[in-house]
């Protein structure tokens, strides 16, 4: 996974957040052979600290590039990790959208990502949404992954040109003890990546808001340890 | 044009680039009475010039909120407005989608806007794109916009709870000789506005890029006068 990247190798664009998740998909992206180009969005986000495990997970996995961009979502806001509103910390709500939900931060992010891969002849884009044990955001789901492919081969001149992109969701069918197998498997250290969106005043985790609980949940349910320190 | 608006006003978020199409597109979203927030992009294009002539139309206008975001897309590069490549001069090439082409830009811009409208409450987005007298560009097509649409709906919050979004594009069968003539009706006056791609090193228009041609040639055929100082 150390290994420098062939210059022969496909071009790919990992999203990544310096989660979980994206730490994951990018070793993924990694193991199939692709250049990853990595890119994370600086949106001053709440947990801000998030920007700092992409660069160690980049580093580590020896990406071709790595972008952290700079997009000011706080003059938006509408959102507790955008926003001055509390994040809840009593417990994931079952079927409701939670306050957490950056308003279309997917959308957003996707369509950065494609205009990184138009512009570096790239054809795959990666993105570690799953559709189980997940926040309820309604871009994390199949059906929005489906629609924003098909829209971006009508929106780009590689897709007009027949070039199209494939939007890969390596973990959309895995629970979060799949994805924490997977990091072991991968031999990612889990510590390397950041999930808490309310970090205590101390630099842990927080240990109680949805991202920490679902994270928890899975290390357990895997039956491995959790890199993490949390405060709770 | 330049009445207060109304604190029952229907919000509505407005794609304002600075150039003659958007502005006009915010005029007609305030003569439909919306509260306009409008939505710029500062993505260091080299015609940044656009980004005062955007502050112009909006504080004519009177809007709700003018929102200038910085957005470097100049770290993708892949396009003469934000890498350094040289902007065409020799004419519009029917059939080909030129070099100005900004991997993925509408799509990017469009998402913001979505965001935005979420985070606002507004369920209207206002874009300027227009599929006659354009340059070719694949995301102003008609299918690409309500491709887009279909996105949107499925990607958000709003969406999902039935509160859909329009993305309105009031300029799509017009040419731009129509566009010069819905300016003078509302009586926006063009010098407010700014197209030209490559502005010559005396802050004049360059007269000679697909941009400034497309506008020329609209004002010559609708008999109207372009206050723009062109320098060629």
């Amino acid at each position: 996974m150390n290994g420098k990247v062939s210059s022969a190798a496909k071009p790919a664009i990992v999203l990544l957040s310096g989660g979980l998740d994206s730490m994951v998909v990018a070793g993924l992206a990694r193991e199939q052979d692709y250049a990853v180009h990595a890119l994370t969005i600086d949106y001053q986000q709440r947990h801000r600290v998030e920007l700092a495990a992409a660069s160690r997970i980049a580093a580590h996995l020896g990406v071709a590039e790595h972008i952290t961009l700079p997009l000011d979502l706080s003059q938006f806001g509408g959102s507790a990790l955008t926003a001055d509103i509390d994040v809840p910390k009593d417990g994931v709500e079952e079927g409701a959208i939670p306050i957490t939900y950056v308003p279309a931060r997917n959308t957003i992010f996707l369509s950065l990502c494609l205009g990184l891969a138009e512009a570096r002849g790239a054809r795959d884009i990666f993105i570690g949404v799953n559709a189980l044990d997940y926040s309820g955001y309604p871009d994390c789901r199949p059906d929005f992954i489906h629609s924003f492919e098909a829209t971006a081969n009508l929106a780009t001149k590689a897709g007009v040109e027949g070039r199209g992109f494939t939007i890969h969701t390596p973990l959309i069918d895995m629970t979060k003890a799949d994805i924490a197998a997977q990091a072991a498997r991968l031999k990612l250290d889990s510590a390397m990546s950041w999930s808490c969106y309310d970090p205590a005043s101390d630099g842990r985790a927080c240990g109680r808001c949805d991202s920490c609980r679902l994270r928890k949940k899975g290390f357990a349910e895997a039956g491995l340890t959790d890199g993490t320190d949390y405060a709770a």
